[in-house]
């Protein structure tokens, strides 16, 4: 399914000779790496759990969520913020296209993802407008920016657990259920059946961010592609609690999430399968 | 009108002491300083042309675009960009409030601009649809996001008015064309007057940067409220074909406009009082 994700957001982007070409190129070179496409996946996986009702849109906007993440990694990246040259595998965007295509390229993914879930013609219009409402508020003021804003200026200052695991929730959790939130949303479902899909991403998304705490301060750079080590100096979950609490806390929130899932009726196996997969290793490992 | 564009411009952000404050605070800043609305304006005149079909509609989505053009021109002022002090009178964002702060600003208003288009529950799902629609494509590869990385890596090398016209397009007259036409779709207006009231703002777009590059070379600082002249040695179309040619094409652009405007069938006067507004003075005053 991983390779339906890639192939879709290659088809979801102009090609790379599309004028201006340096733009087009820097956008697809940064979301057409090699990602574990966590979010996209959901996305289509709660369409799945419930019978794959809306499986195609919850495909594309899946594949919308995914720019946005992808958004938010170029800006995360630059030289006024995490200044990181190593991005999965490969030299971060503005050191291959400079800061100001790259930018632009963040702006024009996030761009593209409204697009593609508004130029859905066969959606009806209310799901589609509800799904932006949704992708608006998990990107915006209460989530993925101000979580950056926040842990670019005060997560230095932080000595305790509760704001951390706060600027987590916004970094990484907001997008997680709005993920599954769409899903939930392409497959029709009642209110309260996305309630628990909801819970389900939101744990998932809280054990996701611990576990990549602990791999930042455990991996080293060619294993897992990205520059670690960098946040050392900044408090996390593990540096303060230690690791074997992070830990804890990231079983702890997998099994709120398959409590949430079950609750939700839906079928399970597909989404299972994808917790599994993301934290199987990582935490059996123990890195 | 523009006070009112302005309260509601202010009422549509969340308040500065929203957490993190920072972000909210620069968001503000850029948002709600002395700028023109045109945009806006436009967005809420069509409607009224249309005897107010829509119209607390077409003033919301109309400041969402307000909010997608002073998103353009935090990018637009950064070091890696124009690398410009002074904005709308005061110092540029990034010289207020840092590099990161105002990127995360700039995306911030970028995606509340969808959010506050996405959330009008009273609109019939399918115009809020469209108009998203509208605006990601006025925003994206085939519009303003594209235009300024044309700008920043081609424009030195042109030397004939004819791609710098097409620049021109894509920077403003693609979202003066997006604020009309969802202005027309606010007040639910047929596809071919929807064709007229795009004609007549592409007309009135392309005037007008014609009219800000003679503003440009001819201005002083004090009086337009930014950096003036640091685009000396980029070729514009006053540089090229000469003042004069300039001007008889802003004045052409304008005919067309009001051409256009008469064949919609729509009550002219406030419009035209629009435009009488922006290009009297300094088609008059030859400045």
């Amino acid at each position: 399914m991983r390779d339906e994700v890639n192939a879709r957001l290659d088809q979801l982007l102009p090609d790379s000779d599309h004028h201006p070409a340096s733009l087009h190129e820097a956008m697809r070179y940064s979301l057409l790496g090699s990602g574990k496409r966590v979010r996209p996946l959901l996305c289509v996986l709660v369409s799945e759990a419930a019978d794959g009702a809306g499986r195609s849109f919850a495909l594309d906007a899946g594949c919308a969520v995914e720019m946005v993440h992808t958004a938010s990694l170029i800006l995360d990246d630059l030289p006024c913020m995490d200044d990181a040259g190593m991005r999965r595998g490969r030299p971060t965007t503005h050191r291959e296209f400079g800061q100001a295509t790259s930018i632009l390229a963040s702006v024009g993914l996030l761009n593209r993802a409204f697009g593609v879930i508004s130029e859905q013609h066969d959606i009806a219009p209310a799901i589609r407008s509800r799904a932006l409402e949704v992708l608006s508020e998990a990107v915006g003021s209460n989530g993925m920016i101000a979580g950056q804003e926040i842990d670019l200026h005060e997560r230095r200052k932080y000595d305790h657990a509760t704001p951390i695991e706060s600027v987590n929730w916004l970094k990484t959790g907001v997008l997680f259920v709005a993920s599954a939130h769409i899903g939930a949303l392409a497959a029709d479902l009642r209110p309260e059946i996305i309630g628990s899909v909801n819970d389900f991403a939101r744990h998932v998304g809280l054990a996701f961010q611990t576990a990549d705490d602990l791999i930042d301060r455990m991996g080293d750079a060619q294993s897992i592609g990205k520059d670690v080590g960098q946040d050392a100096d900044i408090p996390t979950l593990a540096s303060i609690s230690g690791t074997q609490s992070a830990r804890l806390s990231c079983e702890d929130n997998l099994r709120q999430a398959h409590n949430a899932l079950n609750e939700s009726g839906l079928h399970p196996a597909g989404l299972t399968a994808l917790v599994d997969s993301i934290f199987g290793a990582s935490l059996g490992s123990g890195a």
